[in-house]
């Protein structure tokens, strides 16, 4: 038995508020079980200097946690003045699986900024952060639809993201909190799209190693997650999850 | 008529959820009208090396924004490398404020961490924090009286803060919102505590000067908005709120 | 008795040695007692980049202190790589003082960058500085006059700051020195007009607090402190003091 | 046919020049075709704070570029004054690796720091940089032997890296160079032990998505390509190689 | 003809005020024509931690400009947050000039902290600043000396520094102003001691060269400048100066 | 007799490797005993800020060491976030070494990077960077003649550098290994070009002095090993260096 009573192949609860915070153009604040990320998209009506004159947009993220997010409080990163190797991998991360799924020729030189910070964590940040993300900007694309200043959703799939892991006495399991994650010795990150493909991949054996047979399991249970993610996306969405795709 | 129909010596709603975020010692979530913030306590079991061996404990704050808390997205100050200017002059304020009403020889060798973070703005950030971040230091405060780790509670009064400013049109205004903050000729903060007393007083005319009769009707003005949000600290804190002074 | 025999409302002796740097467009050294500050203001033909086509001009402020100005060696903020939260308190209401009296229009697309480096330390270097830089600025002007780069002085009226704290003692004193604001519970700070009228005024109860009455009595004596800091000022700037208002 | 006349699952012309530098423990220069790299493995004899009085070792890897390893020249990270997300990616990505092969309890209250420096850049740096921190970092725990600070090798298995992608055209390949690396639509890097378990997975599609049948083909591309690369280390460790497991 | 008017193997008027500062244990304000520079001596009761259990002090130096000691403002240090080239240069030299004529080993475990602040810059300052550091640092040995913490002046002899180069026209020339400086081809900064010998020498053809017979005069010029700059120090230190050797 | 058998005037064996790495426009390895270091020179097609839209071209240099370049790991200077004073001393020199042997009107509006690179440490790293990037930078060069994009070779002569230094037992010593470094009482690195010129003399004694007499043995010996070095250089530019003056 998990330590929260799910089975191993269970998500756990996942609650999308919508329109959470008022000034952004996208906003989702998104629950996976106590894990809680206030996700936002801003619009900029450039892009980066690398980018200029190619007429296609950029979707950029940063992540960041609370200092209290977490069960010891953590120093800022403003405080010590740089961005640590793990919130830049996240923030790659995020970006990156976004892109993806989003035709940047079609979202004029535009930057689409997500914001994804973590108000409480209880293991997944970077997944449940995908997650929401993907809604925020989406949400930040209907405006545009709005106003008309793109003419169709640029966005060509769904998104999501969970993990799983191998924990030695309790085998495989999907979405693991904070307890689970520090037990397991190894855990993958799986970000994937509505039609079942992969667009990232990472797994990891802290100080251990992975066999074929139990990778197999691992992508297993993660396709099963994402599948679960995009449905509530989809509620969530409404109206404009239909102009995906 | 102020823009969201308030008299002008009146207060925005204001709504405080206690407990908001699970981990810290003391969490609460103000809100002020639109501004919102996460205020959480965090106890450290030491203090900084400048006060070791005094027998004496400490109370230190840092305040920040989410990026897009703002109508327009701010570049975080971890991007940046640095803190602004802005935000020590805050962090500096709130330290102080809650310093002054509480007997730091009465909560040992232990600092109190206030973390104050915007998630949305609008109008009075640093003075819903203060607000906050005292409910917040009160709630960690009654969990070290829980497990007996100090023997009564430290603070000596409530305290809260808010601000008034003068429109050259509306005249004085209790509790400016972000347009009419950005609209004052003079705004001023005011800290004070339960008895009516000062604990800080900044007044600054942005391009302008005040006269000593408009100084005293700020004064007036914050001192009605201070009685009524420590009305409702008192209500929040509950059985807490009786162990004040 | 105060510890340098002044009456508690008296000023520490006051000097002012007017183009103290030959380089800088204004320059002075100010003395207050043994509080030792060179302030100088230069003239850059642009604006900051947030300002541009504006047609205005743009007043900012720089302070800092000798390591040794001070008892105790302090390290530099250039090897520290950044600057304190004090630091920046200070050079932001040093630029917001010097920009209530003037009309930034008049100055054209111009930034005054006025540098306040403390040479020796003995308590109010912020409050000097503040008296200092209006000099340096009126001469700078002055010099844009004399070319006919600007056609007027464009400063409405005189300005300075002068502190003045409460002593549980010695009682309310006027202009305290770097023992007596150690001492002190409360600490104001008071920057006024030649007509007046107030422009910035902190208060801070440092662990501490003060009462409505208190507070008059502070405000009482920095008008009289600033009244006769604007009278030296006139002396030094001679010719140019007339042209003002 | 590929840009350099290789087969699909062909690995670059591999070179490993041990004791290619004189001062530290271990060291060895890599070359993956025209990628190269100085691998260099440095014993510290104590172990980071957070991991003292364990009676267990650490081991901790970096990464650089001389400027010009690559087609045009790129700013050093350390004029720039901070160290990129891209850079911290990939030593965390080494040092994790390297952990996973290493029973950190035989090493005694050690740090290990690896340091892989790009001479000259062609694509999979970091793969070649695994490859040959293994081998310096093996070297390093020969010397250890030699002199009997440790009493047997802590290493439990081989390890090695190396990289598959998909190219539209051209389909899967084994050991991408810089020109194939920036045309595939999916790159993934491949870690992997002597005995074919997984140590780290990292597959990213870069604006596309990959299948799972597409994964299966990379995946057995890269555990050719890995045997491959761990008889060379073989051969290059000799004796030392007798003492792994 | 100088521009100054002074002969080719003159120096410019010099000035040493001594305690001109009243914290620091060894003030002097050193003006050289119009270049002026605040240097004063701190003493901090321990050393580094490199040098500690050593029965040895260290000797520091730091160098400064205000922003606007030169024709242009020059941004601060501060502000930049990093501490440019040109300034570790100088301080280095500094450092480096004055231990050579102390013997570290009598003043106990203590660290001379010797800042340069030059307050107006007229070419020359680094030499200047050397010169009076001198004067500086043996004005806080002699409140060593005064309160018995050393027993003995620990300096072996003077020390000055001044600086020689060459103009196309006008030849060679002793203790260069700006305008010299900035026009010369070659410059020389020569550090002796009053025994005449050589510290440092330091021989800068800034987009030219220089021969062996041009070097032979600008060493006699030095010799020359630093013998008369001693002259003037022993004055200025008076008793102090009769325990130097 | 000298601790690796040399004569006292003589120079350690010296190496350059051309086109050592295959990216830069210039590159070579010179190894100077021990000491080795990757030199390269890339052309960059534009001039900084400050020089552009005078029609000519600029040099500047950059100095870095592996960590494990020396006996002991250094710390990166990427981590440490800062470059140290030494390596700005270092590169300073070396950029401005270069530039007083090019006519930088001849070069167009073009920036020339030289990057030294220490790989392996053992003395004299400064002066063998100056010697190796001046054939890289002829290099570059020979590559803009071959392409047309100037006109004429723009260097005026040979340009080489090495060290002397004095041994209190063994006397005065050319090209200081290491240890010889460490031991030594005075330390003089010599830049000269081709017909005995001097650029650049930096006579230092840490802790110590120097005679006018030693001064002479010095530049005797530096003169030596210059002019042996600028021999090797001559055969490793091969038809190149027929260009030159």
């Amino acid at each position: 038995m998990r330590n929260d009573g799910r089975a191993n192949n269970e998500l756990r609860p996942v609650m999308m508020d919508k329109d959470y915070i008022k000034h952004p153009e996208g906003a989702v604040l998104i629950a996976v079980g106590d894990t809680k990320v206030i996700c936002t998209a801003s619009i900029e009506e450039r892009v980066p200097p690398f980018m200029r004159g190619q007429g296609k947009g950029w979707i950029t993220a940063e992540y960041s946690m609370l200092p209290r997010a977490t069960e010891q409080r953590t120093i800022r990163e403003s405080s010590k003045g740089k961005v640590t190797g793990r919130t830049m991998e996240i923030q790659r991360l995020i970006g990156r699986a976004l892109r993806s799924v989003v035709d940047l020729s079609k979202i004029g030189e535009r930057t689409i900024w997500v914001d994804c910070d973590v108000i409480q964590a209880d293991g997944g940040t970077r997944t449940a952060s995908i997650t929401g993300a993907f809604v925020a900007m989406v949400l930040a694309f209907g405006k545009l639809l709005e106003t008309k200043a793109i003419k169709q959703m640029p966005v060509s799939d769904f998104l999501a993201a969970t993990s799983a892991g191998i924990d030695e006495k309790e085998g495989a399991l999907l979405d693991l909190n904070y307890a689970e994650d520090s037990a397991a010795s190894v855990d993958m990150n799986i970000v994937m799209t509505g039609s079942g493909e992969f667009v990232e991949l990472q797994g990891t054996g802290e100080e251990a190693t992975f066999s074929y047979q139990q990778l197999q399991t691992l992508l297993e249970l993660g396709n099963k997650g994402v599948t679960e993610l995009i449905g509530i996306q989809k509620e969530v969405l409404g109206e404009l999850a239909k102009l995906i795709k």
